[in-house]
């Protein structure tokens, strides 16, 4: 009973925190008994007379989770102190029900399996998060898809681009990873083999029992019936193959990553100075009713930390991996679980954030067109050039070759002078080069976004039907 | 001219090294400037003519990378001085071509790009050497499929393995892995979009040049040329959205993980108490003429070495990925550059270390039989009671419940006192219970080895086709 | 109430995660608050009658953490719902005491300091634990100081050593990172600096109300008073200066380290092929009574999934602290919390489980012996050719430059052939140039150690009297 | 020859690349082989007649690092084929002087040396740079000791401080972490212990050549001289206890921390919205003749892209170091390498940005003052209240308890309305409360900056002397 969420501001409070809990884990694990019995009944290697026994001892709330815990480090695992438990009560319920339970698994199956259990709720609640976060971005980038802003580089401005085309490029970063994960969630794995992964105990009892047939396709055929039960695929044994637990962790993090650039936005954009986006404010978070000005971007903080501390759960996951041997690893596997699991809540409460956030972004256009103008005309030094250079190199008065530095340069000067830059190269260059109404429309932003809003209709496209 | 690689075993003098060197990377990016030239050639936006001077500065051998390297930081990208010379070159060539390189283009079109190109050409070349290693390993499964072994569980004895069930995991993990490569390496994107990722230049271009014309669907045409030219995917812009490069990134890692997990096996194979495996020797390497006990696993180091490596890589790139903003990151991308080339070059070189090792690694059966017999019949009481317990328990002299306590406390008294375990208890249970010979045979661990055959079998067949 | 450990087994039931628990550091904040109240009492800027109020409010076991937890993300902090809870019990007491409550001080400074107290607490119970284990370590070095064993170098057979050297360099790693942890552990600093870390509040008082002196000295005098109060050194604000976090972290990872070192050593030698050491059996740990051949070193595989989760925790922290920014982070500094709090919680257990096993490895000198002699007099090549060398190069029958040679080639095929090392050389050597016994005193690996007794003795004398 | 840089914009031509070059590397090798030499003959276990013959192969210019880069991972390190080349080339002008290079010392010996020389040689060009930077922020800190502007919390508005204040954390960090990497400076340990760190060769050779003196005091001592001749510290042996490697790295990333903390705080300021501060302009860096505004603030990117790398390469480090076994570990040491020494290379060029940043930062206090009023007076709110609230309370005419709230709501309805705060409160508040002219003093900002001057004083006379 030693965390409630205190140091962790990223999850408490979630769903995804409850979907991830010890409780959440404890559970998994017995609903892996459960089925596993359930299997055998149903292939007919136990009788159906045991279903109720087990079923007395499927609630973890009838457990006493503090001394399965304080068990723990005896075995280095928390399954064998459940399992004890779980025996005792259903002997209790029938003595003769106890020998089914976990018969011929070993802890590996249970922890391993009940962790992608794990991952498949909170996984599936998230993707839901997601998708409503998606949706409501793309109405965002629709709304503002030619809503002009400045677009930046290296954080410094660089050419104009429309606030709906940088929405879009988070619908594609988080729809292309929801869609990466949705497919992961279909393929979770079931962990199934014994001891060393060969099923030997299995193999051993059907060859006593039907040896006339290959023990393997009916310890095959017992186990997808127990996948079936779980809702996940049946697959080889990877007790020491963790590229299943890999494949999960790194599609999480992709999900992770995608919030993290956009809280990166907004977080430079709520900043005062700039003041193109403000979080939606609700009741107790963030602001202060004494002081107005404060609206602390708490959920992009929040997406921030999470994207941090979610990097560090996928190394330490890595750390782990690397360490495997032979048929379980000697602390390569333990150090998976803890970081597994947190980075499994953190992408959980991402998309829980995500949602919230992304329902009541505040946009100020005016604010966005405002810092355009900052550095004024000289954004437009490189558009003026390209497009007035070739003509007036090809007037006649002009020597050949000094087209466009003349361009340039009256450019320049103009607008060290806060000249008009339209008018003075209306009445520098030859006359009838170009009109001051010419220019002033090349020198309009809003028509200087390229394919901004061709890109946010490509790619809401892309994720419109997907995300409702 | 700072590195050899002295301080890098895993990769020095490996053809990994050479397809992901400084001058491999500047020759992408060279290809990359001139891969576009042909494009626009294609596409009709450039003059046939400008093709002698732009391959007149296509090799990189011909540019001074000292200096380039000495000009990187100025502008933090390498590619702003290489461009710069390579105008120089096209220019001298023909003054009227140089316009047409890099144009409409950004520093980050042409680095991302190229780095993918880099994937590319060390993803085949390691894809190449893995379904090498994958065959090789597939031999050896099929080989021992049934030559028996302990199995470890947290590096203990557990049960009997065969060796090419241990090797049939290796298979698992480094086929799928490779077969994820494989994929992603069919799908790396060409980065294409212009200074904020909207091509803005050539919308302006086409909007004056073919005015009832999209432009987006025009520019859109131009950069599939591209694409087709360098063997890339055309994609949306992917700036400031770095999913593309994760996925890379951790197909490699998993490759590089699956490897790393042989590599511990064969380190601890190959330790003198065990002496199950031992590393194929090659002259000057590992071992020592005087002493020739020696034979250090030095493939398997260099493997073990690259995962530690190749994690810390994997979790410096991800630093940087989640540091992104807006059109083009502050840091967050320069932080992907060496952490990605060289988790790359590491992936690359394992699958050379791995072809090696795999070509010739030495298996010693009758070590594996020796080890195994370090317990003692210890290792079967769990087969013997799990069989004869039930079967006692039957017998009439035998009081209800206590059969298989019987049966063990007979075995561990036998065992405790050295005694043969098949004689006494043919001996010490009622008559006709069990005779010695049955005893021996479920003694016989090579019959306790569950689906191990059939299980190689299956995940032979799963890659057998894929790797040749 | 999420998590009880059971994906933790590291730590779960230690007394390192009672210390570190969010209740521990509930209440740790409260103690700051408290000590603060304290502080100004003494000071003389808050009057006496507050205390009763405030002790009334001291209580960790008075105040729902859950609903604390809930309300965390609203401002991203734990202390921000903790203060409002604490201010109403104050109230409730003494309406005039809540004022003085936090006064001045802001969210920044309370969780800061509590993470130090906490570091504090934990960190020296960590001390105990590890000076019990450098004490235990020191006589098992005594005591083995010269039973032989094979030293490993790549985890190869390199030369003898004495199991005592062995641990010895345990000894020199835990110790001195003991002492430099202990160093640390006396400098924890206080954190308390306002808003801005400029104090800002408190200088406004103390102008107005003594506006003759040096507002700052008052400041600085009152907050001397709170760390005598909470056993803190007082310093310079570090609110975005995180080098006294990372001191912290980097002094209890390399305690983990060290027990690390320790772990793979013992999980090298417990292999049932070296059988060099055993962990202490305690009862439900690791065994089984139906599988006495069973040990598992859990002991082992904890310290070492220990240092491997911590690197992960120091390396989420250091992500953290280089996004520190300004006055205080956005998102860094929350990245910090959890990672720091794992990671003293993770030193602490590792002191505990350190202290257990070292209480208690079991020690197999014949096992070693017989282990360093799997290669034979393979390993004493090289010295008997340094020794015999000269000698019979100076021998008059030996043409010069000759005599190295013939000795190694005489040894190799002595060796080869089965032969008695020391009758052959002095059979097939000039007569009279060595003797049968003078070769065998040096083939004795037990005087082939170099100054391994020397060294623990000197190793020894450098932390005994620190760890009693 | 791999790599120049071209993807390392934090290190590439810079003096810390050289420093730590592989051809410096491979010349610190030589160096310590050269110097171990020279012990020899100092303390007579060798004749001076060697010296010139050691002499002529201690020059790193004559050998082919190419070759010796391919055959390192023949050994999987690179002392194995320089020695052998070093050997020829002493036994070339001396054959009997090659028996002496190397003499009882084993390849870890060589490379964890030379990576110290490679630390003290960075480190000190790191810390005379440092020092530089301190000197300069010093002077900054001084000179701004009261310029006001908005502080930050959250990235957002909190309260007022100075920009000397803001300097001074950076002075406080980066001197720490300075004076903290001077002691580790001083104090870089040689390794010397030959093959499993017990001297066993010297030991044998002292006992024979001087069997009455006690072997280790000899080793000892002749130890002490090498660590003389290299400038190190003569330490126990170190070849699996690695904290003296944690020590070097941990106290290099507290410095790119530092850095990394400016960095962001520069990064932050140049954005065209807040331009408070500019990096210093150099020709050709970061800017663009035709685009006047850009000024890429490459340095400060520079410093966040080498604080990510770097804590990549710790963790990077760490993974290695938990990876250590026995008397030396079979891969954990490889891992080491390129991360440690990436991390001096970051280090060193941490430094050198950092100095020239700091050399010419650009201040701009109208802007600050500019951005720090954007709030208005709701900055100030909470100091009005504090100040006001008390006197109103005190007044006859105001009900008890309603002082604080009435001054509260009369600013807010002020700055809502658009009213100048100062004048309405005077005419609001019961008359003679409050003049115009006492609240103006309270809402100039540069009033309400705390201790800021003060704790800028007192950092600057804690690092002054140290940074000239």
């Amino acid at each position: 009973m030693y965390d409630f969420g205190l140091l962790n501001p990223v999850w408490a409070g979630t769903r995804a925190a409850e979907l991830t809990s010890d409780t959440a884990f404890a559970q998994a694990m017995l609903d892996v008994e459960v089925g596993w019995c359930a299997a055998q009944v149903e292939f007919g290697t136990a009788p159906e007379s045991i279903t109720g026994a087990v079923a007395a001892a499927a609630d973890i709330d009838d457990y006493d989770l503090v001394a399965i815990a304080n068990a723990t480090p005896d075995g280095a695992n928390a399954l064998i102190p459940l399992l004890s438990a779980m025996r005792d009560k259903v002997a209790e319920a029938d003595p003769d029900a106890a020998v089914y339970v976990h018969r011929g698994a070993t802890s590996q199956d249970i922890i391993d399996t009940a962790l992608m259990l794990l991952a498949a709720r909170v996984g599936n609640h998230a993707l839901q998060q997601l998708k409503t976060s998606v949706h409501q971005l793309i109405n965002l980038a629709e709304q503002h898809a030619t809503t002009v802003m400045i677009g930046r580089s290296l954080d410094q401005h660089a050419q104009p681009i429309s606030f709906g085309y940088r929405v879009s490029q988070w619908v594609e970063a988080l729809g292309s990873a929801g869609q990466h994960l949705e497919t992961v969630l279909n393929n979770l794995p079931l962990q199934w083999g014994g001891a060393v992964g060969t099923s030997t105990w299995w193999v051993d009892y059907f060859r006593a029992e039907q040896p006339e047939t290959d023990p393997m396709a009916l310890v095959n055929h017992q186990r997808d019936l127990l996948a079936e039960q779980l809702g996940l695929v049946a697959a080889s044994v990877w007790h020491a193959n963790r590229i299943p637990v890999t494949t999960v962790a790194q599609s999480a993090f992709q999900v992770v990553a995608a919030a993290a650039k956009l809280a990166n936005d907004v977080l430079t954009a709520v900043q005062a100075e700039q003041a193109e986006l403000a979080e939606p404010t609700a009741p107790g978070r963030g602001g202060s009713s004494a002081m107005p000005h404060k609206n602390n971007p708490v959920l992009s903080i929040r997406l921030k930390t999470a994207a941090q501390v979610a990097a560090g759960d996928l190394n330490t996951l890595h750390t782990g991996i690397i360490a495997n041997t032979a048929e379980r690893a000697d602390g390569g596997w333990h150090t998976e679980w803890a970081a597994f699991r947190d980075l499994l809540r953190t992408t959980g409460a991402v998309t829980e954030i995500l949602a919230e956030l992304t329902a009541g972004l505040e946009v100020f256009p005016d604010a966005m067109r405002g810092n355009l103008e900052i550095h004024g005309n000289y954004l437009m030094l490189g558009r003026i050039t390209q497009w007035l250079g070739p003509v007036v190199e090809a007037h006649e008065d002009i020597p050949q070759g000094t087209g466009k530095q003349l361009v340039q340069e009256t450019c320049q000067q103009a607008i060290a002078n806060g000249d008009d830059l339209a008018e003075t190269l209306a009445a520098k260059l030859p006359e009838g080069v170009v009109s001051v109404s010419a220019v002033n429309k090349v020198l309009d932003p809003s028509g200087y976004m390229g394919g901004a809003a061709s890109i946010v209709a490509e790619v809401n496209s892309r994720y419109r039907k997907w995300s409702t």
